[in-house]
């Protein structure tokens, strides 16, 4: 059930603020949606909840969940991932005191919150939502290539999973620190909780995705910038339909390039190589400017976490003279990201 | 309800002979999917069945549901449009006839047949499957590239509704015609009806749209040819996504562009003029290449049916010289068309 639009595009719309559910996790990779959104949406959580046998914790206050509504939040979120990728039996009595408390549950898990009985029964009974991030609204129209007012950056990658949507965030708050009106666009279950709205493209229909992009960033003032969270890759062999219905749809002014040097295979295949950055630019050039004539690349977002620094820095300033753009690390920040802003901000 | 489906491939899979419905139709072009049946699948046809308000025919014999069920059909086919995309009051007697007869129903139709209060009822009290061909089945994996047995050819296109199933379909019949052993895989609604089976690909969530090309197309001997139906255009602003998908999941040996010289604009898009054949096929073969590196296009099929046949032959011949590939219509058949079905399965 995804009782809420938002009203102007038709996208999700998520009740905040929040409170992080941990359920009884003890291993700090299982909570990332948690942390992820404490730290680009603080100022939308009121605090965590935890079970007992947690030990995991963000660092936020410890609330219940009726202490939680007293301090204005409107919906838990479930922030924890874990193997099976279920609502496990033991977290169920503390979903449904949420419920009872006047929160409604929002999850970005493959389950849905439906189809755990208890969870059904009490949302029904209280007349609360249980929203399932994965579930697309319920119109998309087939996507036009109409061109839109406003101004638009696209994450796009050479993998999965390597930071489109950390730098599609960083993006955008560098934009908003230097003045510039700007809005990010979710495209992913992190990304719309984070955001408070979005569309989730991966489960869109295929006939409808570019639609579904097109709806996402809509008509804005011609210096407003929409900072939108890629998807997958334009050359991932199981996910490139996501990237390229979300290229069309977006029709990107400006894309930035993210990458992991020394990563060698693609995430979940068998034996394909990550391709070079420069296939990448030049297959979104030539596929980019279907819906944008004037598609250019702003440069380059490198996630350096597996080097030390002074082999990060290295890297990236050989590969920003090889390339002739700016290469930066939204984690590291520094000269070169900032170079980046500068770059995708150029006239 | 997609109650069957292939044992060997999880495809969708249809109750065999038809009987085609013509509803109350007088407008030719609305039966299309009927005459296409007809056309490519007659073996597969019992009869038709029409309300007396029609004035459309097949020319296949009339007959009532009980006449069809005796000579062995196994399903109705609704084999026509109309201009709401709905089933009509008028229309539902004649189909509840049907399952009352012992026939399913197979519908390619916006709306559910289950919508439909009378059917649904009808279905459930007689044991029947009312078969949406529009619904993908249940369980589609997602698509790792790897690299199956057997040869594959695809048809892709430089817009919509130009003659890729058709160019399947007649490729198919010639590699038949030459002993070639080869299977006709279907990728939408009417295509699915001709071939008893088949993926809906616009239907597949984004996600799972290439996994759901590699199942259309499993392992087969090394000498077999499937030859799969094209969807959209990877240069069509709300499509893309689908022709892409298509094209990584069907890894195709072969490649044939599908045109309609003289189409000036691509369909349901406003100011999107039709590419020329030269980059689909640069774009096709870039982005082929990551599944299959030894793709190749095996030349073009022109839809030259707004043309007379010298101005067909001679522009053909034009084309053929200038992109130094076999160009043929499959309609006029004749020489271009032999020297395109030699093209593609040379070694």
């Amino acid at each position: 059930m995804n009782a809420r639009v938002v009203p102007e595009t038709g996208t999700l719309l998520l009740p905040q603020p929040y409170l992080l559910f941990l359920g009884d996790t003890t291993i700090a990779g299982f909570a990332k949606t948690a942390q992820g959104l404490r730290d680009w949406a603080g100022d939308k959580c009121v605090g965590e909840f935890a079970l007992p046998a947690a030990t995991v914790s963000t660092g936020l206050t410890p609330m219940t969940p009726a202490e939680a509504v007293a301090a204005g939040a409107r919906a838990l979120v479930i922030g924890v991932a874990n193997a099976g990728g279920i609502i496990p039996p033991a977290w169920r009595p503390a979903l449904v005191e949420a419920l009872e408390a006047g929160l409604d549950i929002v999850s970005g898990m493959h389950v849905r919150l439906r189809d755990v009985p208890e969870l059904a029964e009490a949302a029904d009974r209280l007349g609360r939502n249980l929203i399932d991030i994965r579930t697309p609204p319920a119109s998309i129209a087939i996507g036009t290539g109409r061109k839109r007012s406003g101004k638009r950056l696209l994450t796009v990658g050479t993998d999965c999973a390597l930071g489109k949507k950390y730098t599609a965030l960083a993006l955008h708050r560098a934009f908003v620190g230097r003045g510039i009106d700007a809005t990010f666009r979710a495209t992913g279950q992190t990304g719309i909780m984070i955001a408070g709205s979005g569309m989730p493209m991966d489960a869109v229909v295929a006939d409808f995705e570019a639609g579904a992009a097109e709806m996402l960033s809509p008509d804005a003032p011609a210096d407003h910038w929409d900072v939108i969270e890629g998807q997958g890759s334009i050359l991932h062999p199981g996910f490139a339909a996501v990237s390229l219905g979300l290229l069309h749809g977006s029709q990107p002014d400006v894309f930035v390039v993210c990458h992991e040097p020394g990563r060698a295979e693609m995430l979940g295949t068998a034996g394909f190589g990550v391709p070079p950055v420069d296939d990448i630019v030049d297959l979104t050039l030539r596929l980019g400017r279907r819906t944008n004539p004037a598609i250019r690349c702003g440069g380059f977002s490198f996630n350096t976490s597996q080097l030390d620094e002074a082999e990060a820095l290295a890297l990236m300033a050989r590969e920003s003279e090889r390339l002739g753009l700016p290469v930066g690390d939204p984690v590291r920040q520094g000269a070169g990201f900032d170079a980046l802003v500068a770059n995708c901000l150029s006239a």
